[in-house]
């Protein structure tokens, strides 16, 4: 008899979950649930498609039709799932057009349900200026109110990767924007002077931050729109109003399972990516992962970990015996014309783990300095004197600070040491790269604290 | 008293070496002897000098007066060094103006001898249109070449990476190019479908690509010019021929001393750049190298190799204890607009070492592929099917495949599984790089081969 696999969640995880729980087997079924309209989107090119970079018909990667031909997977929208019953080994879903529930009986559960935008808790948030970026709906309602009511002035509220972005998409179609962050810097996951060069970069291009602003408050008109957003370093202005102040994992249905969750909230898995539930697996924004480099589980909700971490857990929910060993945390974000990339972990992370770190930054040329069209790359390196490994970097630049993360992030995953990276042998050629590569002037630099 | 290190060879390894050897003791005498004008000048950067990208005084990165200054090197240039008398450690040097040779004593020697341009040896190839792209002069004397004798057609004999260089470069001042090539496809270690990229992107632009041409004769007319290039492929006629048909170790003076050479005639080694002769140290295009992938000494005459191998032969000269452990060959070119990069070993190489070899190639978009200016990125992957080992690369495309290499490269050196590989974290933001990387496309492709 055919293997039954049912998958909560339509978007990143989830879809990767399923796929290949149907190629991994011959003799499964697998039906997919998600709560909204739409599964598998681009959620990440949303800020673009506001900036009109994107094209609205580029966002939807799958459609449940095309799903269910390319990959047969039944994927039923509209479905939200409302219990999971692990000794019945079923859940309760809810049809969300007709309203009426079903249950659905699995051999196995993937729990791919991914995360939510923390909410501010102020009363106006719910206002209809007010936007997350977290669905692909909401996307759509930016865009549209942006082309309908043409708003002048933006607040955006929180100054992180997603907050870079829509400064960037909302500065590009000719709107002012303010940001508020509740700390001195944006990016509080980077290093201090990156951070400080993203606030000068914001600022070069027009957009108002203000630091270590805590909002405290909507004025909404009687066309129940914000038109002030009122913090604790003064009041300000807007037509429309973002917030993008992180995301928090959806684990609520799990946790009611009795599934185990971590400090983050997130759920754990193991390495083959099952929960401490049997026959119940876990991928995706959901969950917590294990940081490569300090070993310790983290809340990193990253559309990369979660593809790979969703066909572990598709394989080996329809009976394979794939592993996902975890992730460095690797993330960019184009901040107007310059590339910021972080890999690895930050210094302070690198304290509190309770290595002997040491930092070293570098400024160096992207290709040969004389070269037409040659740009500066910094790194910024984050190091362990004990073991000389490399923990972290930020990189950022105007062209060829991301794509050099790809190299110092695989040193970080594969714990290779400042000494090695010292001799690596890359290519050079005037166009594309210097003798000595910026990847190398910063081995060389860190080389010497150690 | 004082350690007198001398060092022959002004070009790349020489200043590296005696550079180092100053910084590592605080008793050291460095002389470095060139015999040509200039020292430490950036021998790649010439094409791009004859394309007008790069200005002359860009080349020279320094004088002898500045390698004085600030690196604290004695160099002597037009002194070409005629004999090493290892028992004696003295060498014989002669003033190429004065024309005088004197006895140089050291206690430590270090040949950074580089390499020449092979020869066709063939009658005319000594006409006054007729160029090598080996040195600053040659590249000045093409350049004003060009300038005031306005060359119509061009041919250039030799289908590797300079020949791509040139091509590119004369094609940019307006000169009609053929590329004359003893084998069918251009650019002899790369894989197959490379090298019919290659071969398409310098028709697509104009050049004429002759293959399987043996150069047989030149037609010498009486302004001592080659006017036309006599092939086994017919004849062409030409205003200006450059030969780039590679470079041979330039190790004669080693060799009349007693220092062993390679099967390509190239110096050996051992990891910290020591000879067989005690106190004779040598680095640079003047050497073999081990190549990581195979264990095997190749020669592969490049800049990166030359400053780091000059690197550790300075530090050691001067009493350290550095290693260089090899080289995986990593090289890249701009074919045009197009990127094209070899890390590692070929696959024909890989099967003639032993390896069970398998390739696979793949192709994906360079960022997210809905984003304006994506572009495609191609990589060809050759893995080992016992250890599973990535052992090399080819890569191209229009934007973003250099770079790719550095982390492919890494993988190469470091041993790394196609399984490491797929699990790899690298940074995904939708203007830079997809939410699976051409890489990671290439290792799961790679994978489902082993």
């Amino acid at each position: 008899m055919s293997k039954r696999i049912l998958v909560i969640g339509g978007l990143a995880a989830g879809p990767s979950a399923a796929s290949k729980a149907v190629r991994a087997s011959t003799d499964v079924e697998v039906v997919m649930f998600e709560q909204g309209e739409h599964i598998s989107y681009g959620i990440c090119e949303i800020p673009y498609y506001i900036a009109g970079e994107v094209k609205e018909e580029g966002l939807v990667v799958y459609t449940p039709a095309k799903l269910k031909e390319t990959k047969g997977v039944d994927a039923r929208i509209l479905h939200k799932v409302e219990e999971i019953q692990p000794t019945r080994k079923h859940i309760i879903v809810r049809d969300l057009k007709s309203g009426k529930t079903t249950v659905e009986k699995y051999d196995r559960l993937i729990a791919a349900t991914g995360s939510r935008p923390r909410a501010l808790g102020i009363v106006g948030e719910d206002s209809r200026n007010v936007f997350h970026v977290k669905s692909l709906e909401q996307g759509l309602q930016i865009r549209k109110y942006i082309d309908e009511e043409k708003p002048k002035r933006a607040v955006i509220v929180g100054g992180g990767y997603v907050g870079m972005e829509m400064a960037d998409a909302l500065c590009s179609r000719k709107i002012e924007v303010t940001m508020l962050h509740r700390h001195a810097l944006p990016m509080a996951g980077l290093e201090r002077e990156t951070r400080e060069v993203v606030r000068a970069q914001l600022e070069k291009h027009g957009v108002t931050f203000v630091g270590m602003a805590r909002t405290e408050g909507f004025v909404v008109d009687k066309q129940q729109r914000v038109s002030h957003v009122v913090t604790s370093e003064g009041s300000y202005e807007a037509d429309l109003v973002i917030l993008s102040i992180g995301v928090v994992p959806n684990s609520g249905l799990a946790k009611d399972a009795g599934i185990r969750l971590g400090t983050s909230n997130g759920i754990l898995t193991d390495q083959r990516q099952q929960t401490n539930l049997d026959n119940v697996y876990a991928a995706g924004d959901c969950c917590e992962v294990k940081n490569l480099v300090n070993n310790k589980f983290m809340y990193i909700p990253l559309a990369t970990i979660a593809s790979k971490a969703g066909w572990v857990a598709g394989e080996n929910a329809a009976g394979g015996n794939a592993t996902f060993r975890g992730a460095i945390r690797a993330i960019g974000v184009r901040v107007f014309d310059l590339e910021v990339v972080q890999v690895g972990i930050s210094l302070d992370e690198a304290i509190a783990s309770g290595f002997d770190a040491v930092t070293e930054t570098i400024s160096a040329w992207n290709k040969v300095a004389v070269m037409p069209g040659s740009k500066r790359v910094t790194i910024k390196t984050i190091a362990d004197k004990k073991t000389r490994r490399l923990l972290g970097a930020n990189l950022y630049g105007e062209e060829g600070a991301s794509l050099r993360a790809h190299a110092l992030a695989v040193a970080i995953q594969h714990r290779i040491t400042i000494d090695e990276m010292q001799q690596w042998d890359l290519a050079y050629t005037p166009p594309f790269a210097p003798l000595w590569d910026p990847i190398l002037v910063a081995a060389n630099a860190t080389r010497k604290k150690l």
